[in-house]
């Protein structure tokens, strides 16, 4: 298509989370609204100068981000609501961009929020296998599986990579789980579906993160300090299992591919990823849908100690969803609460020298039937 | 601010239904893909050539769209769910006028479904006073009351907003309720919540409605027939009960001056109106919020019969909620069907003769305290 439409530069210039928890006596409305004043505070803004808000959940209720908002006292600006399952909270950062690049207005405010009772996942059961058990840990484990038989891929490699993530998790106070842990220790712990085992899944959470997008020209007047969103994109996954090729994550490489042309970089350009890592499983057939290896190499990556804090592409230095939980809405968002402060520098002792470009994915639906990936890239300096 | 960004021309080049009614053999999903063909259908168009798809709805669980699409062998294109109460299928056409004006894609489907069941409204009772029975009917009923007090409005003047509803619904196929009603039936029937009566309330219902939107170079090359998106508004009432002035229904007058300055027209330029009654009471609040009478003026309005066929401005030709009941997640999109058919000039016993501008309004949430109101105003030749 011809382009026409020369879009205007958004970025980041405000983050602020909660840490995830159960919060079993706070509202979501609340716990949403911590994340709301954090992100604020961080951008230095004050509630008059948002003009509009995207919020992203799965199940707290009917317009949840106006009746957030009011709590808050906020002006009756512009609001929206959305979910695109686990991927929610990077639609939502997609949305509020876009409507930034088209001058609709010059500062948005993003807010993912989930608060998660025992037994919420109620992915609808329309899918007879999924009402059988097909859930997702079943459906990642086959895709282990796969992964395994064609490409030598072993038990092992998954396990580093949640060890990979304990570690990185060590060195970030707003991680759940901090303890660093072994590969025994992971292969040891309960079996949830063969190959994965309990330390290889990510553990239901609540919570809630917020970030603050600008225009170019209102980061210039106002002087924040800007990360830009340099590329976006956004797919789904909607085939039949029939036609499904267990080890290639399609909607990955179709969302990556869109957000790698907008920004006109490629994998090899990033120095920092978040991505979806529900399962250990998943992060590994993650490296190889966003590029960064080839496919069937994810296993060698792994083990050649690439994605950690040191490595050529430190994946999750957040910890990722397996040392965080995963409050779903909140997740999505929270990933760039980490870029942010790792492409300012103030990621502390998980600090990735330098980082200039980082990429943040995330993923969700029912298994691999009908879902949503979003991937964003973040640029600064 | 100074604007840079040239948007694309975006128009609907096709629309599609279903009838509203109780579906109660029907999966929400099969509801909505009856929507999705007849749109493609009229837009004369393929899903492979359908680059983007909006799902809005309340209830009808996780990633929808993405089930809804897989349902029909849908090529794995960019979707996106999203819920802004009664509002949700004006907000997600908004959002996809975005994407298109602003260069991200050429065609896009919005889909509003919802498959309401008995009590399924379930707004969130945070609020006290809605718990307690301050539910939309009651919060309504004050506005009214208040505009008889102020400005002699009279019981007979909403009545007649329904019969005038009725008599647009007995010339459309596509309504619920076909029979005539008089003021005196009107008045006659069970009071719900002083003085809105039964007949001034709109009923629940199942149902579905898709649009298929595309750009200028797009509808150009391919030769279609557009109505023009010419503006665009959302707004939000997040206002405490004790700041409310009943009778100004602020959040309509916001999202309309943002549409009327998008599109450089005003209520003196509209040839129709498709607005949300989902009370008679509140079509006449929309009245004054939408700029068609000033304030308080609403009443003399109706009695002048100027918003029904053949007045100067007519309002609810499909029949409105009132005729048609009302899916959430559908009403809003079901408004464009009616309006694409008036500029197209093929809506029959009902059309308005040389209609050229027309305006879609929908508004909902939690009684008067949390949601949202959307505005588009759509031009053709």
């Amino acid at each position: 298509m011809e382009s026409v439409v020369n879009l205007r530069k958004v970025a980041i210039i405000g983050v602020g989370l909660t840490p995830f928890d159960n919060y079993n006596d706070v509202s979501s409305e609340d716990i949403a609204r911590a994340a709301v004043i954090a992100a604020l505070k961080d951008a230095q803004l004050e509630r008059r100068d948002i003009q509009y808000a995207i919020f992203a959940h799965l199940y707290q209720g009917e317009v949840l981000g106006q009746r957030v908002l009011r709590g808050l006292g906020f002006p009756e600006i512009s609001i929206l609501n959305l979910e695109n399952a686990c991927a929610s909270g990077s639609s939502a950062v997609r949305e509020a961009w876009l409507a930034l690049a088209a001058e609709q207005f010059d500062v948005a405010l993003v807010v993912g929020i989930e608060k998660m009772a025992r037994g919420l996942i109620s992915f609808v059961s329309a899918d007879v296998e999924l009402a059988l058990g097909n859930v997702a840990p079943a459906q990642y484990a086959m895709c282990a599986r796969r992964h395994m038989h064609e490409f030598g891929t072993t038990a092992e490699m998954f396990a580093q990579i949640a060890v990979k993530n304990r570690q990185h998790a060590s060195q970030n106070p707003n991680a759940r789980f901090r303890d660093l842990i072994s590969v025994e220790e992971v292969l040891a712990s309960r079996p949830i579906a063969e190959p994965i085992t309990l330390l290889e899944c990510c553990r239901n959470g609540s919570g809630a993160a917020a970030v603050v997008l600008a225009s170019e020209n209102y980061i210039r007047r106002h002087g924040k300090d800007p990360v830009w969103i340099s590329g976006s994109g956004l797919s789904s996954f909607i085939s039949d299992k029939q036609s499904l090729d267990l080890t290639n994550f399609g909607a990955t490489r179709a969302a990556a591919e869109m957000a790698y042309n907008m920004a006109g970089l490629g994998p090899e350009d990033l120095d920092i990823v978040e991505l979806h890592d529900a399962f250990a499983q998943g992060e590994l057939l993650h490296y190889e849908g966003l590029g960064l290896c080839k496919k069937g190499e994810g296993g060698r990556l792994v083990h050649d100690g690439d994605t950690k804090l040191g490595g050529c592409i430190p994946v999750n230095l957040s910890g990722g969803l397996l040392s965080k939980s995963h409050p779903l809405g909140a997740t999505g968002v929270a990933q760039f609460s980490e870029l942010v402060w790792q492409l300012r520098g103030t990621a502390e002792g998980r600090q990735v020298e330098n980082a200039k470009i980082g990429l943040a994915h995330s993923q969700g639906g029912t298994g691999l039937e009908a879902g949503a990936t979003a991937v964003t890239i973040l640029s600064r300096g």
